[in-house]
């Protein structure tokens, strides 16, 4: 059944009023009165939702339905700014697998050079691709897109975590292969789990060391040389399979 | 440092003729006498190589290096023809995440009907990707690329597997998570998998059960709905998680 995010509390009977939303509702599915969707507001409870009358978008919450298919972890993804459009692609495959939060800054290697006007252009593209792959995942959360201007205002929101993973090939090479798993298994339901990732190029020496003097560690994904924009999705689906698949 | 896969066996000096790589070679990376580059040949082994003449195209071999970063489970992943250049997208990305072949087949649902002409380019087209992924992801092996275009082909070859899984959203559902965990772990090293995927529409009831006759098991990839080219991705980290990063 189509699902819909819904900014906002859940109230009964309802008006959605998203521009988008509605011309998705009713000129794209063309829904009729009494037809049913899954609405999804705030709270994240996925509710079975009735249209009372097509015109004027009003719905009436039929019943709340139990499925959570959100990770156990928040896990944020962070990614070094990459090239082009592979930040839209991130977005839309790290929905897909469950992420909480998807981040950019930009690191010391990173090519792509995005002014505050480009960033906030490129936040609200990669908001709507957010959006669509969540509803097409059934996720009960819309992830959140930051893209920080400056690589200060991201290294500021490391407190926030119970825990900061730093993607490094370099790990892997060291013989510390066990990395994420250990640190995946260590966590708790709930808790906040934020994973960096380089850009093409990867992270500089300094960047590496700057993330550990905030308390990060780093961790390798397995043998293979990742581009900067399979990493993320290797990681989530290492998180998804630690934690969901027993 | 630069990695070329050269069909044949190793031997030196040697004369690389094929074109593309030559091309690669001498034109983009303007290689010039005693530069080095890595050569694979096809028993897998990774050898440091060095340019004697850069008109003659020849080299010699100097070392063979211990680097080995294949899966330890050989996993062939199997798609349902999907829509437009999505199999472009998987074979880039599943070779770079180990996979050892590559398969598509026409599945009951799918949207795209290929015949073999159309197949034997698509099949041009994909081995080139997965040849420029496997380079550049540092691979010592070369994923095969086949597109069957009578599904009964495709069912012949199960025979040759040691374990065959079938992705299926519906095996999550019905509690039974761990699937693929079980499968994977029950497997030694050297092994053959096959991992089955849908198309967009997914796969077929009768198709499932034709699957299952043949020995094949479900197994969910955790409580999400994936899309197409997204499963495969999961499934691939999945099995390196569990055989690789311990």
């Amino acid at each position: 059944m189509q699902q819909y995010f819904i900014k906002g509390q859940a109230s009964s009977p309802l008006t959605v009023t998203d521009k988008d939303t509605v011309k998705h509702m009713f000129s794209v599915m063309r829904l009729a009165e009494n037809d049913q969707v899954v609405l999804v507001f705030d709270d994240g409870i996925k509710r079975l939702a009735r249209v009372l009358d097509k015109e004027a978008h009003h719905f009436e919450l039929v019943e709340d339905l139990p499925d959570q298919v959100e990770l156990p972890l928040q896990v944020t993804i962070a990614c070094g700014f990459p090239k082009g459009d592979k930040l839209e692609f991130i977005s839309q495959k790290t929905t897909e697998l469950g992420a909480h939060a998807i981040w950019a800054f930009p690191a010391d290697w990173s090519v792509a050079k995005w002014d505050r006007k480009k960033l906030d252009k490129k936040a609200e593209k990669l908001s709507k691709i957010a959006l669509g792959a969540a509803e097409q995942s059934k996720r009960n959360r819309l992830p959140q897109v930051s893209l920080f201007e400056k690589k200060d205002d991201f290294l500021a929101r490391f407190g926030e975590f119970d825990r900061v993973l730093v993607a490094y090939e370099e790990s892997a090479k060291g013989g510390e292969t066990a990395a994420l798993i250990k640190a995946v298994q260590g966590m708790k339901r709930g808790q906040k789990l934020l994973l960096i990732f380089g850009p093409e190029g990867g992270l500089s020496p300094a960047e590496i060391e700057t993330f550990e003097q905030l308390g990060a560690s780093c961790a390798g994904l397995g043998p293979r040389i990742l581009r900067a924009e399979t990493a993320p999705l290797y990681a989530l689906s290492a998180v998804s399979v630690l934690c969901e698949l027993k």
